[in-house]
């Protein structure tokens, strides 16, 4: 974990977020908390909790669900003792698939029909693969990961449809088996990838331009590597345009009281 | 799989589901179509669809979802091209909580608001510990799996709570670590044992005598190896009392279309 030069790395999840809280930290969290699970956040009213659940059995790879809150209850029990309405640094707010507000705090926001569902991010599995020997490039560029929306459509459930988003990590061939295995242990935080090689194949027209976060370096010789994203929601969002929805923004996760190891099989 | 002598095992999903909805075999199917995922089934109205999701979500050793029907829909359409009112062996009914038939055909009892959860079953692992060079006691003895009812509270989700059902199998304990690691890679059918080694300590008094299924041997110096049960949701019925609900008998599942193998992350 040498390229990890976060200030927050070796900070305690209770403590940082007891930051974000305190509207201390508003940027992305990537590199923070060293070795625990950073989880994506999508919060809807209850009336359409059942079809995000069942969207998200159907879709496993996009949306490994690691809690999901009782509906009303900002807090969390299981994965984070965690208000979720205020311990991520940034928000989005939706109103019928159109988003509205980019805030730092969502308590303003809060209604009592919420449920949170609480999602594992490929975060959690960077530090394996720089354990596995596989270099992570927006780490060494200090950038947020590049995310795309793809022409993969997911699977729907009840009103829930929409493309699945990835995000993309570039590797030289002799990288690319690692980085497979080592991925294929976790499958609570998206697992293996869902395409390797040409973009345009899952409907990246170009992959210097992401839809989310921030485009890194790709070398010659280098095959993009794609990965099922926690920000599928946000497309899904966008695509059934429920009346009323809360995510993180791409990126602003939250910083959770598990171990990664602990997301291992 | 030379010990898998059932007439059934080279059979195809579909020729055996023919001949159940025929009503031309009402036994359990353990060893019939070899290498092919069997499921557990767990029918209940669409009121307690979402709370049983969510227990489902929350346990996932004991209850991993492989596939959930649409409201009133009979036909499944992903891990199996079946009817889920005539395609399963044998049924049981349960009213608010208690055991009231056992028939071989439910759709007497199908309503238009019964949502079908199929449940991932260790069946589909015993041919990998097989592989493994790991002993299966009940194939052996060519007998359904004992199971038990544990002290091990679920984590409850709304209406559903209830304690874990689990299966054991008897091993020495030169095969435990290869058990283990074997049924590690399959997460989706109930994945790595819950309990190794004394009954008593997860609430068993006598490991002769199962709740569910076949007594088998466990000889000298061999250590019970517990698993977590598919036979679980029925456990859930029995103490949430739900006012209707339809499971498959233990040990009687529906055979998918879905190879073990395609289990596997």
């Amino acid at each position: 974990m040498s390229q990890n030069t976060n200030p927050y790395a070796d900070e305690s999840p209770a403590a940082v977020r007891k930051k974000i809280r305190a509207g201390k930290i508003t940027g992305q969290t990537s590199g923070m908390c060293n070795g625990f699970a950073q989880a994506n956040l999508i919060v809807l009213p209850r009336e359409y909790a059942y079809d995000f659940l069942l969207f998200a059995q159907r879709n496993p790879k996009p949306c490994p669900v690691l809690e999901v809150s009782e509906a009303g209850d900002r807090l969390l029990h299981r994965i984070a003792q965690a208000d979720i309405a205020t311990d991520i640094p940034k928000y989005r707010i939706y109103r019928h698939g159109v988003l509205t507000d980019e805030v730092t705090d969502a308590a303003a926001f809060w209604r009592g029909d919420l449920v949170s569902f609480l999602i594992g991010c490929s975060f959690s599995f960077e530090s394996e693969l720089l354990e596995a020997g596989v270099a992570v490039r927006h780490i060494e560029e200090n950038r947020n990961v590049p995310m795309y929306l793809t022409n993969l459509a997911c699977d729907p459930a009840g009103v829930m449809h929409g493309n699945m988003v990835v995000s993309m990590r570039p590797l030289p061939p002799s990288q690319i088996v690692r980085a497979v295995t080592a991925t294929a242990a976790m499958p609570r935080v998206h697992g293996t990838p869902v395409h390797i090689g040409d973009p345009a194949a899952i409907g990246i027209r170009d992959v210097a331009k992401p839809d989310f976060g921030e485009p890194v370096t790709i070398n010659p010789g280098e095959t993009p590597v794609f990965w099922a994203c926690g920000v599928t929601p946000q497309s899904v969002v966008m695509a059934s345009k429920p009346s009323f929805a809360i995510t993180h923004a791409p990126g602003h996760m939250l910083i959770t009281d598990v171990r990664n190891s602990l997301l291992k099989n």
